[in-house]
């Protein structure tokens, strides 16, 4: 595996899955397979999970890490090309890409969503700089429009705790005071269609995902209906796709609470973290029992060392 | 030892003093003891020497360490339980501690007081959601009440430059313009009862510290007699704990200068740094050959190594 | 080599430059050197270049490395002495430094020009604390008037490109919408009256640079002659140096472009980076085969290495 940006940059599910259950059972198997080289994480925005987990599983590959916050480490970067740059953006991107990949032998990258301008957040501009212009090869820590990372984090998660062979999953829309992104439902919806479940997407109307993600997967805009002996609910906020980046709904029928959970067949609760408590999901049920949110988070380890292997083992020694 | 956050939590004390003599010797006599493991260093609060000496010390026991800085790195943490988090703190501290418990195999914490309202800080709500939530140990860079690891330091450096078997210490309040917490000086109290030293407290009326830190050390409240006859001076500022937060003096007779240094027996000068010159302490004597600031500096790596030490033991393969 | 802070620090330059093309052919072939070791980088001043090309360096060579940025992750640093420290300053720079050099084995430090008073910044304060206070080798990752890594990997890459044995280098002025300190133009002429080039200098009327560092070094005050027959056309702003930090022009006669590159004995283009395309230089010559400003980046790594090499070497076992 080159690049690791969606599930269109995996050669081989199946393996990358096999690598993953060996990384979770022995996590220190391979500790030289990094050894003399380097990853940089580049964060064009906050992050804990991502941030940790990621050194994590480069550190128990023997892989050295550079972190780097552009904004607070750096200065500004231009985008566009062409541009007389006597503003405020003090280096153009591919330049910063290319000088990057020069000290660095892979890169990964958190961009975010603005959610003012659709095409320009879904055509990704931030992580194809990195792939057109750093010569090495690029790791998602989210972009725009996809979290790859915690994706297979998450069906890592539900192979764990399954306990039947085609589990109903559930992702549902939650409210959230602010505008977030697409980027994880997307992913999920993207690697769940691969997956041996039966996955449902529930939401208000107005909250439909894009379709290049959704094709057919059922639909449900009754929170209640959806539930229905669900085996995994995966909450998540997201903002209007069609009335780009807007908050339509802030209905608090789509909490998940006990109630909607107590129609499920016990299902396990996932969110990707952080979550806003008593907005997105109740302190019953995140706090119960079968909430998997920190299980859950813990195999970002998992999927982000999976990854690493199968890059560094593609760039050879 | 699994925790290290106040002297409580040391199961034996001349262990770790040996431990850290050991330490001091050499320090890289262990290189591996912390190999495969990951130590994270949480920072709600800025910190020069606590960051770098706790870094070198994972460094010297092949300890790998995260940073992270909360705030900067990541977003606002909710501390309250059963909120509504519809407002600006994006994820709940139990949340956040859980997951950097999954991701590191001791976390180390700085938090600080926020001087405000005392029963808030002497219940140390952000550590104790450490140790409640991360599921690993936890090493305190300094809470709001207590700084450990300084006060190991401290008494370190006054066993190595001690001239007699049981010197005389005195602990000096000294002015500042800002109003800063009471941990270090409760700290060194806490230890130095355990010393084999003669302890007077000295300070302005107004300055006593909480009785549950001072007991019957004595305190004399006229500086002039207290330095007579001392073997080392320690200065420290901390505004008020029963006037909870105040600053009630900046009397400038309470600034460490040469005349009183006079007084005492040759004493050396300590100060956990950062100091504020000329306000605290006159140039004359902090720059004076009596002085061990930067000594005293150094063995913070000591007091860091020495418990990592411990806590790696207790952790184990 | 104790100190790498100009010129005047290298005892041997013809060795580091061995040295160098040692660390460009094998940048592995030590990977031990540095085991057991701590490089601190204290950045006054951002930095994507030098922050990574450092840290890869010191990989390379088994060196542990500690990242502070002052300001962000500490506090804000006294530079006068004998000051009653009652303001906003919340420590000393010579405690500071003595403390980071309790902590590490060598510092490497970013300082840059204030650009108001030109006597203390080519007093070079910050440095100069470092020299005195910290007790372990300092390095330079650019100071207020010089950048010797940069001109040291300048250096490298002129004798990498080539193609006549002694070619003529153009330094040339540019114009920018801020004022730039002149560290790297001044360390350009440094070095490269050191080496078998012949070196021009170009820049309009006012821009004339220190004459301790230009002294003989032919001026030209028409850019159209200078480019006359030129191998190599380094770029760089700098504001005034008699007019002290001041912007005196905004010529865009200045600009680097396709039509004076013309002139040249098809040079090669060199700039340190981050460059403003279309004010500095032009896109068609940045973006042309003769570009090297990627490479000349990825030559920051080999003077970074090769410096710490000899750092290294000389600090001993």
């Amino acid at each position: 595996m080159r690049h690791f940006t969606s599930l269109y940059d995996v050669p081989d599910l199946g393996r990358l899955l096999r690598t993953a259950a060996d990384v979770k059972r022995n996590p220190l198997a391979r500790p030289d397979l990094g050894r003399g080289k380097v990853l940089g994480l580049i964060f064009f925005h906050s992050s804990l999970r991502t941030r940790l987990s990621t050194q994590r599983a480069a550190m128990n590959l023997g892989l050295e890490v550079i972190v780097m916050n552009v904004g607070s480490d750096a200065w500004k970067l231009e985008f566009a090309d062409g541009t007389v740059m006597d503003g405020d953006t003090a280096e153009h991107v591919r330049d910063a890409v290319a000088v990057m990949g020069q000290y660095c032998d892979i890169l990964g990258v958190r961009t975010f969503a603005g959610l003012q301008d659709k095409e320009a957040d879904y055509a990704e501009p931030v992580l194809q700089a990195f792939i057109d212009h750093a010569g090495v090869p690029i790791l998602s820590l989210e972009s725009a429009t996809r979290h790859p990372l915690q994706s297979l984090a998450d069906w890592v998660t539900i192979e764990t705790y399954k306990q039947v062979e085609r589990p109903k999953v559930v992702l549902t829309w939650a409210p959230h005071p602010r505008a977030l992104p697409q980027a994880v439902a997307n992913s999920f919806v993207e690697w769940m269609r691969q997956a041996e479940v039966d996955l449902v997407i529930t939401h208000p109307e107005g909250y439909e995902l894009s379709p290049r993600f959704v094709h057919d997967t059922p639909v449900e805009y009754d929170p209640v209906k959806a539930y229905e002996g669900a085996d995994f609910i995966y909450a998540k906020n997201w903002s209007a796709y069609y009335d780009y980046g807007q908050i339509l709904s802030q209905d608090r029928r789509w909490l998940v609470d006990a109630e909607k959970m107590a129609r499920t067949s016990e299902a396990h609760f996932m969110h990707c973290l952080p979550v806003r408590r008593n907005v997105v999901v109740a302190d019953a049920v995140i706090d119960s029992p079968q909430s998997l949110v920190i299980p859950q988070a813990g195999h970002r380890v998992v999927s982000a060392q999976a990854v690493l292997q199968e890059m560094l083992v593609h760039l050879g020694g």
